[in-house]
This record gives C-alpha cells, sequence and structure tokens, in this order.
C-alpha cells in the first residue's frame, strides 16, 4: 500500500476542498521551477506575471560583457530583461556561469520582489535574497557532499562585560561528539552587515570544512562564528527583539566593547567543547568589520592566536580615523602590533579583491607590516567586497591552519 | 570616536560610490517599516509600487469579519486590497489581531510576492511565506524572551536501515551543557509538508520549551526532531540535492521505512546524548503524517513511550485506505494497539480543530478507542490544519509530560 496512506490524506484534502478558514499552503505551490541550472552552466529563470509590463533579474552573476542596463539594482550593478511567453512566463537564459553560489531577485515593474518559486532565501542582515549554486569547479566546496557531516550549535552565553545574554553558532566536525578528541578552534567573524548566522547560510562555512576535512585538505577543527556587533544578543528574528526591521548600525557596531569582551566567549567555548587550549590551536579570522575585529583581538592578546585572517579588511592606520581613540580596544596600536609580531603568528593572512572599497587602505596596510619587517601572507583576487571573494578566502585559510 | 570606525568604512564607501561590480547589498535596503505591529494588537502593512493597479494582502489572519474577496490565496482563504498613497506606498491597517504568529504575503497585480521589507520568510518545504507576530497573549510563547535559552543542535546519523545518512534537529535545555544531569526525550514529528527544520521555524520549538522551563510548566527535555519523509536525507537545500524545487512527495513519504527505521534514531540520541534512556522518559509526538508516524511508532514499540501526542492526525482505521498493507510497519494494528494499551502510555493525547480536513477520520478514531476502552485525553479547539494548532498543541503537551 506504499501510497495508500497518502492516498488517505490527499483523498480527504481534496474531497473536503479545504474549507474557508486556512489551512496549509502546502498544497497550492507553482507548477514552475526557477532557476534551472543546465549541465553547461547556463541558467534559465522563469517567473510567471501574465499582466507585467517588464520583468528584470538583478543578480551577483550580472558580467559586463551581458547586455545590461547599469542602474540601481538591489543586489548587483546591472539588470537582466526576461521576456514574456504566451503562456504569461517570462524567462531568461545566461550564458555560461562559473562555478559559484549566486544571489538574486527579479524587478516587477520597477518592484524588487523574491522569485516565488524558489523556495532558498538567505538573509543579508537587512535585505533577502534568493540564491543559487553552478557546480562543477569552485562551488562544489559549498555543497552538501557525500561525506562526513558535523555538527551545527546554536548556543547562548553570558557576557558579563556587556551584560546580555548573546547567542553563539557553533560547527563541531564529524565524529566531535563520538571521538573524544580534543580539536583546535577557529574563531570566524562577520561584516558590518552580518551577524552569527551568516558565515552558515552564504558563507557556507558547515559545507566548506565538511569538505576539506573529507578530501583530507583541512585539519578536524571547531568554528566559533560569534555576532560582532556588541549589543546585540542575536541575529535579527533570533533576540528579544522579535520581528524587527533591522538596522547593521543600531547594535554597538565598532564601539571597541566586541573586541574587549571577547575573550569571554573563548572562555565559553573552551568550558564547554573539547578544545586544545592554547595558542598553537588557535585561529581567529574575519571579513571586512570581522577582520578589523580580529586584527584587533590578535594584537590585544598576542599569545592566543597562531594564525589570523583579515579578509577585505585591514586594521586602522593611525593616519585614519581612529587615530585619537582612548578606547582600550583601539589604544597603542604600535606598541601592541610589536608586542604580537615579538612573537609572531605563524601565519598572518590578508586576502582581498581588486575591485574592493577597502582595496587602497589595505595595501597601505601592507606596507605598514612591510616597512615594520611585520611577515604575513597575502592574497590578490579579482572581486568586490562580497561573499564570493569570502568563501574563498575561507577556503584557503582553512588549509593553512593548524598545521 | 565610538563612530570614528564606522565612519571610516562608511565614508570610504560613500566615496568609492560602489563599484559597478558588485558589492554587498547592505546599504540598499529600502526606508520602509513593514509590517509595524501597533500596542493595540492593530497591524499595518506598507509596500512601495507606484505603478502598480492593485496590491493585496494574502494571510492567515483574514477573519471573517473583514471585508475580503474570498479567491485563491496562497496562505489563506482571503485577500486584503491595500490602498495606494500619493508617494506611491500602499497601506493596509487591520483590526486588533488576537495573539498570534502569523504569516503573509503581497498579490502584486495577480503576483504572488514576499514583502520586500519584511526580512523574515519561513520555507513551508515547497513554498515561503513572512512572518510576524502579535504579542500579549499566547504568542508571547513563540518569543525569545528574557529566559535562560537552551541550545539547537543541527547533526546527521548514519540510517543502516534506509542506507543514507539523515539530519536531525535537537533542541537542549539551558543548562544542558553544565549541568551534567540527564534528561528525558521528546521525540517531534513534522507533517507531510515539513522537514526537520519546520517545528523550529514555524513550531517554535525552542520557545516554547524555553518559556515553558522557565517558568516551572515544563520539565527540561531533550526536544528530537528527525526529517519524517524516510528517503530524504535533510530539509531542501540543506542536503546533496542542493538547492532543487521540492515536492512533499518525493522522498519516501509515507511508505512505512520511517517508522520501522525509527529506533535507529533513538540510538542515536542515547549514544551520543545525555538522556533518561526508559520508557517513563520518553514522549513522541506529532501534527497531521507526523501525528499518524507517532501512534504507529508506538504502537509498533509498546516499550518505548510513555507519552504519545497525536496532533491533526489519527492512526489509520481499518475501513480506510490502508487496510490491505502488507508493510510490516502498518501490519496487524488491532493486535498492536491491545499491546500498546495492555502496559498504556501514561498519556495518550489527541488535539484537532474543529475545522480540520482530518476531524472526522480523528472522530472515527476516538470512536475505536472509546469503544476499546483505551484511556486518552482529547482537546478541541478553533481551526483547520494550520500551526496556529500545533504550537498551541505543543505548548500543552510539553507542560503535561516527564511528571
Amino acid at each position: 500500500m506504499r501510497k495508500h496512506a497518502i492516498s488517505l490524506l490527499l483523498g480527504l484534502c481534496a474531497v473536503c476542498a479545504l474549507p474557508a478558514a486556512a489551512q496549509q499552503n502546502l498544497f497550492v505551490a507553482q507548477d514552475i521551477e526557477s532557476p534551472v541550472v543546465h549541465e553547461d552552466g547556463t541558467v534559465t529563470f522563469n517567473f510567471l506575471a501574465p499582466d507585467a509590463q517588464k520583468v528584470q533579474i538583478s543578480g551577483d552573476f550580472v558580467s559586463k560583457t551581458e547586455e545590461v542596463q547599469h542602474v540601481n539594482g538591489m543586489v548587483g550593478a546591472g539588470l537582466l530583461s526576461m521576456t514574456k511567453g504566451e503562456d504569461g512566463i517570462w524567462t531568461y537564459t545566461t550564458s555560461p556561469l562559473p562555478s559559484e553560489l549566486y544571489s538574486y531577485e527579479f524587478i516587477v515593474d520597477g518592484v524588487p520582489t523574491i522569485d516565488p518559486n524558489n523556495v532558498y532565501v538567505y538573509r543579508d542582515f537587512a535585505t533577502i535574497t534568493n540564491v543559487f549554486l553552478v557546480g562543477n569547479g569552485q562551488a562544489d566546496l559549498y555543497k552538501v557532499n557525500d561525506v562526513p557531516h558535523g555538527t551545527m550549535h546554536y548556543c547562548w552565553y553570558d557576557s558579563e562585560v556587556i551584560g546580555i545574554n548573546r547567542r553563539l553558532s557553533i560547527y563541531t566536525p564529524a565524529g566531535y561528539e563520538q571521538s573524544g578528541e580534543s580539536y583546535p578552534v577557529l574563531y570566524l567573524l562577520h561584516g558590518m552587515g552580518g551577524d552569527e548566522g551568516e558565515w552558515v547560510s552564504f558563507g557556507r562555512t558547515a559545507q566548506i570544512m565538511d569538505n576539506l576535512i573529507a578530501q583530507g585538505l583541512a585539519e578536524p577543527a571547531i568554528v566559533v562564528m560569534p555576532n560582532g556587533h556588541a549589543g546585540m544578543e542575536a541575529a535579527p528574528g533570533e533576540s528579544s527583539l522579535g520581528y524587527y526591521k533591522p538596522h547593521y548600525m543600531d547594535h554597538g557596531t565598532m564601539d571597541g566593547d566586541f573586541e574587549t569582551a571577547f575573550p569571554e566567549i573563548i572562555g565559553y567555548v573552551e568550558a564547554n567543547y573539547r578544545v586544545k587550549a592554547d595558542k598553537a590551536h588557535r585561529a581567529i579570522a574575519g571579513l571586512s568589520m570581522g577582520g578589523f575585529h580580529s586584527a584587533v583581538i590578535s594584537m590585544n592578546n598576542p599569545d592566543l592566536f597562531d594564525y589570523v585572517g583579515i579578509f577585505s579588511s585591514s586594521l586602522l592606520l593611525k593616519d585614519y580615523a581612529g587615530s585619537d581613540s582612548t578606547l582600550p580596544a583601539y589604544s597603542n596600536v604600535e606598541e601592541k602590533l610589536a608586542e604580537q609580531f615579538a612573537d609572531a603568528p605563524k601565519l598572518y593572512w590578508l586576502g582581498i579583491g581588486s575591485d574592493d572599497f577597502l582595496y587602497e587602505i589595505n595595501k597601505r596596510y601592507r606596507g605598514m607590516l612591510d616597512e615594520k619587517g611585520y611577515a604575513y601572507e597575502y592574497l590578490e583576487t579579482p572581486g568586490a567586497h562580497v561573499w564570493t571573494c569570502w568563501r574563498t578566502y575561507l577556503s584557503i585559510f582553512a588549509q593553512k591552519i593548524f598545521k
């Protein structure tokens, strides 16, 4: 009777014809697939809107070789025009796209909208976009593949310094529950427009770690992803603020408290997880604001981290804003850096995209490191201030640590 | 220099005016709040669409006292018409709504769309909707309140019976990491249109448990939420199928394998978490298909569960489809029930909404239990086959178990 139980439920459903009071919306999904990722890397978008006058696609895959209008898209720089079929379905097929995890949305008669046939919607702090993945390349690292999977934990620690309960995302590698072993820890920090969830969603951290560990390319490690806005309990929707409209600057962002309070997070992790609790087995890395945090926290705690990753960011330079800071987190930068590099981390790694708006300050920071003779590794890639770069940098950085 | 670091990053961003290559979409969120939940429980929706001819709201809060058109909405039964202002912003304000977690979407010139100013989007297997919460009542149980929070775990177990690696959502109560104690376990199962994530999102299980435990109304317990489609590794987007278009009937749904293989899940949980591993400390409950699963699994394993919860569902009756089943999971129902009730569970609890399309079969099932003299508790509420009921039932059931 394989299908009899199903028939029972669906049969009853059809017979009763769903009463006027709301039932589940399970049965009303449109029978349209969008996007369709083809074998050759081309991607077709489909959208039913018989009465629309103009439907466009805004996405981070819009390349300069496409015919685009350069207007204010929500995600990328250009808009692709879809074509309406006689069935009222608008379509567009791209040229072959490089392997990547992409974001997009539709613009329908000027109004931004999520693709209703793509249930994969990621939140980038205060905005949402659809995502899709083109495989057979770098993005295979971002897939859930047939390899052993680690566990994701979302837990809370009490911050005595900040005075609130705060949420952490923690990845433990496959086998953690059974092995009885202790593991090194990577502290992985998000940017100004992120929270403790973003390295998990857009960042694909669990998948990158699962896949690199399974291939023997990265050491099994715990990855701790805190919320870098000091005054935030948790990501939007996960805190006592409820389902509010978030803004990334409302939460004690970059006021120094996150860096000052950071040792509490290490304390929580080392009390509650089986970790190797020494400098040789601690790494800290982050993107944009999180790269700045990583530089500051490692400089303020020269005995804690043997691996530092600064993605699309830099430490503030004295001749920039911040030079007059009296906050402890940002004071005495030269002296602290000198102390940090006196017993230098095994790896001080910087990566940035050549189109990044922070490229120049990053370049000047490297110039200062050169001048002082502080050793570091540097990677420059194509790209701007986007997740494409940060996933790549994590993939590379994770292969260099704890070895 | 509280704001200097921010000024630096934003200043640079403004100066560089974001190059044509895509940057983050952090800075482009619309300055519109929607929905706005007012103190008196009225809710205002706002949507910028200057060129639209008609904008409507489809939602599960549309009551019969509102002036509505009864057409095919995506979520509820009616549509509310928004009014366009001179600024191109469409608005609608509801009458006061009872405290609840609600779902909705906009219909713009006939096209369903997510509210672009509400970043809270939940997936109901194959469809997505926005959510908002009206507090000061039942829904306060669904909020993240200022109480100790448990940890959510997303882990994977190997199913030898099914032959795939499968994902589990597990809630451990506040203090689990530090207490050293063992806990009872509630196995909580989703419906046909769900997966291991849905009791966490729409179901608000972590918040309900946190809040009930903090008030002393529920015993601290572990809650295990597996994926009830036997052939599925994990929820859409979390498995090796990638970002595919999901359909709820493609995954060995209700073919008996989930029930047959269920003891593996118990084995995994009891090997990897500190649990009280006896009948008195195991509960199983579920909604719709998950209620059916709970009835079948508890009947097939009469020594395992002292608490059984059947939400908006029932066990199949012999005179319905399924009577000719030769699958072990569904065979010898009368004999198995007799055995289960010979050493009856302490609680066999049924709840259903009076408008539910499964109301009649549930009633007949209760008739059979009455006829046999099998003890059970029953709760009938207003409502249909919807999360409003299931969150309420979990809130009640969780207060009755392990006491």
